[in-house]
């Protein structure tokens, strides 16, 4: 089977660097899957310590212009293939982290590379449309076989943005002038003397003091309307002004689930209750809440298909829209394509924000009344980007051509079980697991985290965090068995210096 | 001379379409240079009514997922060339739009044909990296011999963004933490136990009441804090909550300046101080200001070299940051590649945002301060877009090659001078002119705008307007004497038919 494996990167980098030090596992331990990329390496491949000599210089070149102190690796992506990101030093990691859990479909993607030499692509990175304005005449066709395709049930418009913020911002606005509406009595009604001449200088009524709601550790962004609502750590909000928006307190559950069934479920209670207080109560009135599927950069925080069922029925009772954030849980990872998908909602959300491994941002809606009353009150210059919109389609192309959606919860379920005998094994630094029957979506908390992550390119894995404590997996779609066991040995491996 | 001209666009357009009309000048009127796309049309062609049959089906199709008001037109951009933008229906209009004065130099540049067939360009499409995490190993490379190199004087560092309204808020968040850091007394300086309580719900002092001031009539974008500072018309901002910050008088000049000369410095004086009492007495204290060299979505609005270095000692005096708009005035169309080239400071703005014919966004800055003192305070995941980077390199390759900077300084100076010998012949519809001196950056009031604007494509140009009643001429770099002189011949052509 190792045949199968043998790459022609595996020999280029051999060939250079004869000190590489391929990290394998005994054959027959691992899952017999045929591989999605047949040029990938057979495990990751350490030639140095990492940062190696050459990312070292690199990064100090980059350092005079640009801030690096958030920097993970320099990459050097043509050497990158499938699930394996490679280095400048020639070492090649197994990445479980995609990005910021933001590549789907593996790292060169032949599919994605003829999208990119397509010439639809090369029109729409040189003549690049104000797309509120002059569309490309085939904007209608991209979007109905691209990112329309993959909306959510019951949702099938788009406003289309360019980063998961922007696309929340603008669904806020949506929910602001929706809201608004409703007050005034319709679309038909027109603003008054007063409001137009009061929003001229940020005054109510024309710039009126209405909130979203978000939940206690979300993370909804980084722009000023965003970061009001992202309540993720201090550093992200620390000294930019912020809304006097309300935060309602977000379930924190007790693992094992199933031994905690009773307490879970009276703090899920609890959090939907205090939720429903706030949207009556707070000051300043509540538009619309949004919420993650599963809070991703604060920590990995799960609630159950009933909570949020829970929720939508409040925002119902209460005249406040219902915003589901699927910027890092949407397109596949969860094992549905959408994350909410798993609630069996009776009524739609709202509207359903998109970003990272679509490549492209904005946000679904079904009402057409979320379309303003009159036309330039929500535009901006792009609107989005035509050529990130063909690379979308063309993942969602390989996400059905290899049923990619199916295989990440198959694959899920295997690498869960393999955690689950871990943490049996290792108590004390894997615990509180979660993520099960979410796909490879799959977190657990462990005491030394931070050291955790750092020992992982040693052991050839790329590995993120979320929170304060907890370890994440962000595999991509195309992660399969294999890559699973190489995984967990990696994980035993770390686990085992700590 | 018409045989140069003659382009395989018209042969194709005319075998097809025998009705065509060919708007076309007698020659000898024409302005003799050669021109930068060979194959560019002889001049307008009008197949149909616009919008034509196909346009109007076509944007039917687009209304049912996507909101078409605030649709000019629905373009064939296979068939634009150059200075012309093509539709469905065979009708091909000279552009001096430009889209949203975003399209630097032409529909289909062959060099930016080139750019977009690379095999960097695949790569950033397809591997898309998170740059603040993984940038790929050549990323200070593409901005160094890219953004970087067409970088404002004294500002040698940036941080790349999506658009301008992002690149806008980027920049106040650096200018806000730099104001608290500043309060601190310095990057060393720890954040208090109640400055992380207090962020996290959104309240001071984690969370400031800190303000940026911008222009009466100003345009910053659409997002919340960009909003905050947008001040052009009611329906960019009625329902959107807005901050409580400052907006100053912008200087209403009178022309012909040369004739208003007194008046005018004493407005923008009067304009000065007004603008240094808000930022002294103001209730929420102001981290810095934005301003437009050119106030672009406002209505065409100038100011004097003199009033914005005055503006520049205020903000030094005041401990205040002097952020330089530049999303719609930069990248050459004023003759200068940057607008505020033309002030002549004596310290350079702290920071510059830029956008549009960039076609990748983000913010110049020189003072290393401007870094905030830990990692992830300043971050998200994409930050920026790599495949933009590299086309704006290709265009700042383009406008070397072909010296469009001066290009456009002289086209300018050509086109001012017709608009001037029309705006005495027809005083009644050629009010104020304006942008003498500043390349193509050109406008003038008329009282019946709105109808002027409608009449643009039946008479062969696709042409904008700003404010209430400026008609804007944005048009490309590659735009010459010879399609000046259509455009002058068709500006009268629509005075003649008001």
């Amino acid at each position: 089977m190792a045949a199968v494996f043998r790459s022609s990167l595996k020999l280029r980098a051999s060939a250079r660097l004869p000190a590489v030090r391929t990290i394998t596992t005994t054959p027959h331990l691992r899952a017999a899957e045929k591989p999605y990329f047949s040029n990938e390496p057979a495990g990751p491949k350490l030639a140095t310590a990492i940062p190696g000599p050459k990312n070292k210089a690199a990064t100090a070149e980059l350092d005079e212009v640009f801030d690096v102190r958030s920097l993970n690796m320099l990459a050097d992506y043509s050497k990158s293939v499938g699930n394996y990101i490679a280095d400048l030093d020639g070492n090649v990691l197994l990445d479980v982290y995609a990005q910021i859990a933001s590549i789907p479909v593996g790292y060169n993607n032949p599919h994605l590379q003829k999208v990119a030499a397509s010439s639809e692509m090369a029109s729409s990175l040189i003549n690049r449309p104000a797309l509120g304005n002059f569309p490309s005449a085939d904007w209608s066709h991209v979007l109905k076989t691209g990112i329309l395709k993959a909306a959510p049930k019951g949702l099938d418009q788009v406003f289309t943005a360019m980063a998961g913020s922007d696309a929340n911002e603008t669904a806020y606005k949506a929910a602001f002038m929706y809201y608004r509406q409703l007050q005034r009595g319709g679309p038909e009604k027109e603003f008054t003397e007063e409001e137009l001449q009061s929003t001229m200088v940020n005054q109510s009524p024309g710039s009126p003091q209405l909130s979203i709601m978000s939940f206690k550790a979300g993370f909804h962004g980084r722009l000023f309307g965003s970061l009001s609502t992202t309540r993720s750590k201090p550093i992200h909000k620390l000294d930019i002004p912020a809304f006097d928006w309300p935060q309602a307190p977000f379930p924190s559950l007790k693992y094992p689930l199933e031994e905690h069934a009773r307490e879970n479920a009276e703090e899920e209670q609890r959090c939907l209750q205090e939720a429903e207080r706030l949207i009556k109560e707070w000051h300043n009135p509540v538009a619309a809440i949004i919420v993650e599927p599963i809070q991703s950069e604060g920590g990995d925080n799960h609630a159950s298909p009933a909570f949020f069922r829970g929720l939508r029925e409040i925002t119902k009772r209460n005249n406040v829209l219902f915003i589901v954030d699927e910027v890092q849980t949407g397109v596949g990872a969860t094992g549905k394509f959408w994350a909410h998908d798993h609630w069996n909602l009776e009524t739609p959300p709202d509207m359903v924000t998109f970003s990272k491994k679509a490549q492209t941002a904005g946000y679904y809606f079904g009402n057409p009344a979320l379309r303003p009353n009159k036309p330039y009150r929500q535009f901006n210059t792009w609107m989005g980007d035509p050529s990130r919109a063909l690379i979308f389609r063309g993942i969602i192309e390989e996400i059905e051509r290899l049923s990619l959606v199916e295989t990440t919860a198959a694959t899920g379920e295997y690498l869960y079980s393999g955690l689950e005998r871990l943490a049996k094994q290792y108590p004390e630094h894997l615990q509180n697991l979660r993520g099960k029957g979410q796909g490879t979506f799959i977190a657990w908390d462990t005491p030394k985290r931070d050291e955790f992550l750092a020992k992982g390119k040693g052991s050839g894995i790329n590995i993120g965090g979320s929170g304060q404590s907890a370890v994440r997996l962000r595999p991509m779609l195309i992660f399969q068995k294999h890559h699973a066991d190489i995984l967990l040995e990696s994980v035993e491996k770390i686990i085992k210096q700590l």
